[in-house]
């Protein structure tokens, strides 16, 4: 069981594991994603993961049996689960509550020697209709105020199963670096009346400087201001605050850039582990020209150090100008 | 030459490489410290670095030669340095500016293979008294706004140079967790007319359950909403904003208490890499009661991955209660 702790200082929450905690001894240095042995991501071991929540199958293959090309399953050790109600309480100067929410996980594929960059533009398709549907589905529960989807791929980056997967997480607290990203567009929205996304993307699209490519409905690009070398985002053209509403048009625009990108950092950086995130706004703010959700992809090559930890400032080795041109020219 | 680069969303800042960007081929997977071989911070290679700063020196020993025991030298490779001025300026929606600042090293020894734990606390406490001594001094310069120090023990957690050293980074910006943490104990304060940190001293030392070791002067602690697994706080029990302002008899217990914690640390959890990060309040800013500096130590046990940086929510899998016990009970 977990339990939700906020910072009484920086109103930062932790999940912390309350039942089964980690001992000093239970801690690997320099973890590495677990390559090989049973996987229980692979077709065949379907009964090694919690019964599946939705899948793409062929054939009238039956639930939790092979005959699928992407399975969503809720995660084996959740960070969170739907059990009960949140019971905020204080103790003494600080702040609690239940650790309630979902944690599910997006299987790509049977194949676990292909990561993302490796699946088709239509098999990439089909994972992003499951992050929309996933979405449109939890966001009925009413203790839901949020869903993160991110992806963790190599050990550094915190992946701890090869087998290519993409996980879910359904928040009953819109979280701070979401709460920062929106006051920030809304004082922005609130001095120009304009979304700071589509004035970025007019930006960038003149520039040219830090685009590594584009098709009808997206582009990607280097921010001006990346935390990581060779972070990129990934930004639908027209505006729009919410991933859960893209249309199907998109979806299919949004699986090429994807590939292609993740191709080119794969091919540039030699498969470097790397973290992406959708950035969404929350379920139910009424937030609507201020935002603009977007994906962001941070490649980890370097550690966070205690000046990043210390400052919230990063030192970041490579300019995006250069890191956009070396994505760029790579084909 | 670098640049600072302020996102115009969250409004982050980073320091950005222009003159000597690292290009793909200049990563290194699994980073790790720099072992044997040439070590600029030994004695006798006094000339391997910029020429010294300050020092702790004995027998009327020279400047930048042996005879040393303490050693402050700029960083030969500096995020920043202390050539002009800011000058910032618009890039379209973007902010940026000079990257103006100083960027010094602490090297705690001569000896190559004892870190920090293994020094006596009169070998702490000279290391202690140059941290003071630096910060009063960079502090004259009126660009100067924040004065960073922090120290990254092992790989992981960002050392490229074994070595024992700390750092000081003196920044033109006050940074953004700086000033989170302030808004935060800023607020507690209006609301209660109390400092945040004094009150959890109060409960800690009442509670006992996250307490690790305390003398007379300082207290040690897991804080009750910890991001990482083992994190652990070294507060003064006095109140004061500033590190800079600790007297000698305060500096005593300080280098007796961060010896006793590093050394439970490095006993529990098998020399683990770790940050540790001086938390104090801003050069010139006045204010006095809120904030409470004190000094944070973060071991570095597990990744931090998509949902940590997507969602500014940490989960942690050791409760401090548990980590605070078990550091309670080495010895």
């Amino acid at each position: 069981m977990s339990q939700f702790r906020r910072d009484p200082i920086t109103g930062r929450w932790i999940i912390v594991d309350i039942t089964e905690p980690k001992k000093p001894e239970d801690f690997e240095l320099n973890p590495q994603t677990k390559k090989g042995g049973m996987c229980p991501f692979c077709a065949g071991n379907e009964n090694m993961t919690p019964p599946e929540v939705e899948s793409v199958r062929y054939n009238d293959s039956k639930l939790n049996t092979p005959g699928w090309s992407v399975r969503v399953v809720p995660n084996k050790f959740p960070a969170l689960t739907m059990d009960g109600d949140l019971i905020k309480r204080a103790v003494g100067v600080y702040d609690m509550s239940k650790g309630v929410g979902a944690h599910e996980v997006i299987i790509e594929t049977t194949d676990h020697y292909r990561d993302m960059a490796d699946l088709t533009q239509n098999e990439i398709r089909d994972v992003i209709f499951k992050y929309r549907s996933r979405s449109l589905d939890l966001e009925k529960d009413p203790r839901i105020k949020y869903i993160l989807i991110f992806k963790n791929h190599g050990g550094p980056a915190g992946a701890s199963l090869e087998h290519t997967h993409t996980q879910l997480v359904a928040l009953p607290i819109v979280p701070k670096r979401v709460i920062e990203e929106l006051t920030g567009a809304t004082h922005y929205f609130g001095y120009r009346e304009r979304c700071v996304f589509c004035d970025m993307i007019a930006q960038e699209s003149h520039d040219k400087l830090r685009v590594i490519c584009e098709n009808e409905h997206f582009i990607a690009f280097c921010p001006f201001v990346p935390r990581f070398a060779f972070e990129t985002w990934i930004v639908p053209k027209t505006h729009n605050q919410n991933f859960k509403a893209i249309d199907d048009k998109r979806i299919d625009d949004m699986a090429k850039i994807l590939k292609d990108v993740l191709l080119r950092i794969k091919k540039v950086l030699k498969d470097p582990p790397y973290n992406f995130i959708i950035h969404t706004a929350p379920l139910r703010d009424g937030i609507n020209e201020q935002f603009h959700w977007h994906l962001e992809i941070m490649p980890k090559l370097t550690s966070v150090a205690g000046f990043e930890w210390g400052s919230g400032f990063y030192i970041n080795p490579t300019s995006p100008e250069l890191a956009a041109k070396c994505l760029r020219e790579a084909k």
